[in-house]
């Protein structure tokens, strides 16, 4: 009998997907990942067997995802079209390699996902997989049955697989200790204002505390190590942030965004963590940084973010990537003071022995070392492509006309 | 005599440049610009002649600023190192084109600056000067005399220049109504917050009001026309979102940034128009413009933000990146809703008759139009470079090892 | 009777896809451009009309190709891989675009193509289709049918269908006045040399003469006007260069590209004019941009040369890139003398009343007008951040250890 | 007394250098690096003893300058404007290095070079001096002079400095076993043809072999290791292809350049041996690099190039564009057949372990495994943006009208 291993959630879709899978005559593997969705897992396990797996894995990838994934996230600031730093984006690929590891170890001969067919998960998930395993085969039985809501509810029925209560829920969300995304129902129409119960991880402004939090947060090599002087492994800093930071309501994000697979949609991100931890570290670059390496970053940061986004993570371009921004990490080292206040992360202080601010060229005070005449010649030579085109092309000319 | 046209501030520098110039046998024709400061400058005016000058302008370019300037930056998203739109690097070209105007048309041979030597705004002032007419001699006289602040004092009393009240304000102050720009003092130190004392157009967070705003701002070819309903030229929309944003708090940056003369400088900025703007604009530029255009015009932006801060405004470059801005334009037209409050400016909703999300396409619901089959032929080629490359360079032995 | 207008060739292929559509239901309306292949087209209009087509165009396109397509690649350099300067790419649009106005002029619901499944040309046609008129249906004969050559002949004795003499040939071959292109055959073979018999348009180097012609082409605004003092419209200048660098040789490419259908392919180009005045271009505007303009319209290139490999012509982005490409043509004047010999088009000169070369400035004889002393200023700040940085970070170590 | 030490040519600039160092009361080191000018530079070891340097070094580092900087070239593919892949850019950090080195080890305080102020070398040895030992004083004693060739030879006749014969060669050259460098003389003349005695390492293209050379080379991990089968170390390698391509007439290059100090120039590059290996060694990239990553590395390449030019090798950027080029070479293992015949290196045929060219799926005979059916997938997801903003926006309007 072929075994098939399956992204298990727990969730509808692939409780189905388990009976479906049988069907076909797949035995089914479930294998259901923690990456800081904030749940408790362990019934997840049981249910799968429940409703038909002849095996269940829950495995904790929290660090490994921190580490891996939310980190190459933190140092190469991937915001995606500026606006998020991808959240499904980033575990997919982790779920993947997970699939397939056990499926090398449990000899299954396929690997399967619960996506729909015009996501971006979808790609990520099989795209990963053919990078990691081209020998496994695909299978999407959601994407491939193609019910509708009400279809599905009643094979599930006939089946005996248990319909999860607030299935009528309007929203479709994913998690992981990186961030929350939510699609659907109301958010559909980009004009209107998403309701309160589209969040979850953050507090509403009208009702964050009046009292702001101050923290500092010490980063070594790129890496946040430490929290108010307290020692975190990365996980948990960003989980702990995650708390502090959404009691303020911070990270808050509404996008209209493009898709991979060609369309636009509208999504709803929760990031307290992570935008905190991207702003401080935003500022500790700027701080250490030497300029011809921060005005280049970006162009690398904005490749990876695509391709990530992409489901690409299982490219030598990313490999690659990567080697460019571990390398400009030693120097990002020092601390940063960040205001939590009303759904901001505002950073009022940073330092760092790394620091390229020079206080003594800097100044405007008598301090000053910085040799004001060197500057004659600089303008001299750096505005004379410029003045030479304006001689020849007469410029001037513009002006006066 | 030589005649030379001077960029006038009225303030202690500028007054004894006059003098100074006139000591170098210089008559001196000065020139002030209001380009949105938000002061009163007809006295500055009369002061120039009493100081020594022996003519001078007072130039009202609130609309041409707004209109050439701050509507290039607001169009091509002009965040220098991804944190402020630019201020002073606006308003300094339209200054040399003034100067430059009035030189050639009172007969003038020479522009002179107030900038000391290890600013940008030397820079900008001279490239510019050399664009627009590389005849014309470029003096620089606070750079040139290179007195201390006792030096320069003692000098101004000694030729009867009065000396300004505040003028042991720590601050160095630039502003326009694209908005404020502070550095010196305690900002010297990147560790320290800023004082309250350092903001003008912003009121502190604990200080906004506790009631949203909420205001809805049209665009028309990527121009703000109508603010709540109302039509507003360019220049009184940005004042106007200035006070209505301000009020609120929205708009404050903190920046340690890299200096064209090789040096990080830490400034302070307020922005409230143009955060409010800028937020507004990327957003109904994310509903309207297709994919392969919102992916590339960030590149083009990066190098316009740099090109400006480098005062190469009157550039070929520029009149080419510019030909492309203009042209992606013509989608941007719509309405954004925009919540202010508590120093944000949270767009909550976006319409255009140039959207380009379908709720069709994007549904989840049983409207559904998408194609989910065609996923599968998509995700088959998009990824079979990976696969290949998987297949030849057996990247399925790395997850197993 | 539902109609349909077929880009049609005058091939086996495209004849067996009349047939096809009529029994598929539908009146063929045959349409052949004429893009500079070089052959004699008016049998084909007859032919089309033979095997079964209601009606038969042949549109001379030669002067509209060259104008708006084979010129945006001159000016925008449009090296894909930078190895060859696109070919069937720039014709589809075209085709696409005529085909629309054909369909929409004599009322057809449908237009087609002659393409197979795996290349690049089915996407450009079918994105072009769709963003012309969304509404036409797009069918693809040829992939659908998915015959083997053998079925095919069948098919096309069966239904008096003419086979072509040559059918044997190993080559699959693309023409037009920019260029030919050539798969298949032995040349999928990467290790094997390219045949004798692949190449139409360029002698071999062994034949080439001994003598070398030099020509001058004159540019205005960056379009080749004048050919040895001769005027000449850009399609026949084109042409004219064709013979005059295919007979020494110039202009072969030997190519591994990457498709935009996730494989790669071998291709053998020849462009003998586009690589004569790409060179030529290219020679003018280093002589004539300004640096920064130079340095960043490389970037602009790359983007546009692989939109248009990948078939979004039809593309918002497309219009700005050239808007971008347009504005700095302006500058692009004057005359190039190239050297063609032995499959070289060497430029050897170069003269232009827009050059920024200046001999004064460029000399080292006692003409020298560069001020020698403005590079201290100019190392000292250029090389500031360098400096802070090495104190900081101690790369001082790095050498001595 | 002050130690400085000198990088030392055997020039007359740079010994009338070592006097006047003297003069200003500096005992003076001379260093003279071998970067495979193909000098003998045994004697140039004394003659700086002889005009007055307290010590003097020959250094042989061709094999460190190959390893480090000329590969580098090779895999980054360092075509600066397109044009030339750096020359004296790469051996300036080199000599700078080995400067400091012997100053730190000498005990000397100070480093000099004897560049003018006019060319991009002084920038580069400045910076390199500065990033590696900030601490060293920096002299440019020609620059600092600012005599005439008069003047110069006059002081040299006092001083019995040996005039070297050929000073009244027009030109002026720098040499490395990666290329060599001439301007000046009539090549300021960018009209005029390049006279035949600007060459020395290729022959012309009228005296060139009538029967080509067909070499194979072999990388691996991007490295060039066997040439016809024979196994070579780098520096050997560059310099055996110099001699079998030069005798070709292979890696001439005319070259109106964009130098860092503001001016364009007039350079004539040959590079026989790094022409050829850029060649092959991209052709194999064009193999074995996956698509998105072939897409990606010229986008790090321009910038490595740029900033090599601009003299920032000891730049953290450097360290960082480093890392991506390495980590993408693992890829690049094979063979590559280059005919060297009339001035070109051709390459016929390339192959690699690493090759993702799939004949299977690159073919059009009925070996073929590409899925065509996929190909309706995926044009209809790549072109949907295209679609909706065709219906949105009306563009069929755009061809009818």
């Amino acid at each position: 009998m072929k075994k098939v291993v399956l992204a298990y959630s727990g969730g509808l879709d692939t409780s189905v997907a388990i009976q479906w899978l049988k069907d076909q005559g797949y035995a089914v593997v479930a294998v259901c990942l923690d990456v800081g969705e904030g749940k408790d897992l362990t019934h997840i396990k049981e249910k799968a067997l429940t409703v038909g797996a002849v095996e269940s894995y829950i495995i904790d990838a929290k660090d490994e995802f921190a580490d891996d994934y939310a980190l190459m996230s933190l140092q190469a600031h991937t915001w995606y079209e500026q606006k998020y730093p991808l959240v499904s984006a980033l575990s997919r690929p982790l779920i993947a390699k997970k699939l397939v590891e056990i499926a090398e170890e449990t000899g299954a001969t396929a690997v399967a996902h619960g996506c729909t067919g015009k996501g971006n998960d979808q790609v990520r998930f099989e795209v990963s997989f053919n990078a990691l395993n081209p020998d496994l085969e695909v299978l999407a039985p959601v994407r491939e049955w193609a019910w509708s809501r009400e279809e599905e509810i009643e094979y599930a029925k006939e089946k005996n697989i248990p319909i999860p209560i607030g299935l009528d829920s309007p929203f479709s969300i994913d998690q992981n200790l990186w961030g929350r995304a939510n699609e659907c129902g109301i958010l559909e129409n980009p004009w209107a204002t998403p309701p309160e119960d589209a969040y979850d991880l953050t507090v509403s402004l009208e009702n964050t505390p009046d009292v702001a939090d101050t923290i500092e947060i010490e980063f070594v090599a790129g890496v946040p190590t430490t929290l108010n002087g307290k020692q975190y492994k990365l996980s948990e800093m960003i989980l702990e942030l995650n708390s502090l930071a959404g009691k303020h309501g911070v990270g808050r994000i509404d996008h209209i965004e493009n898709r991979l697979v060609g369309i636009k949609s509208r999504e709803v991100y929760e990031i307290p963590g992570a935008h905190t931890l991207l702003l401080a570290h935003k500022e500790l670059e700027d701080l250490t940084l030497v300029k011809e390496l921060a005005h280049f970053k970006p162009v690398v940061e904005k490749q990876l973010t695509e391709l990530i986004y992409n489901g690409l993570w299982f490219s030598p371009l990313r490999d690659a990537l990567q080697a460019f921004i571990k390398e400009t990490q030693q120097y990002v080292n020092g601390t940063v003071r960040v205001k939590l206040f009303k759904g901001h992360a505002i950073v009022e202080g940073r330092k760092s022995p790394n620091s390229l601010y020079d206080e003594k060229l800097a100044t405007y005070t008598k301090e000053d070392e910085f040799n004001h005449n060197s500057a004659v010649g600089f303008i001299e030579l750096f505005g004379l492509p410029t003045k030479v085109n304006s001689i020849v092309n007469n410029n001037s000319k513009k002006v006066s006309n």
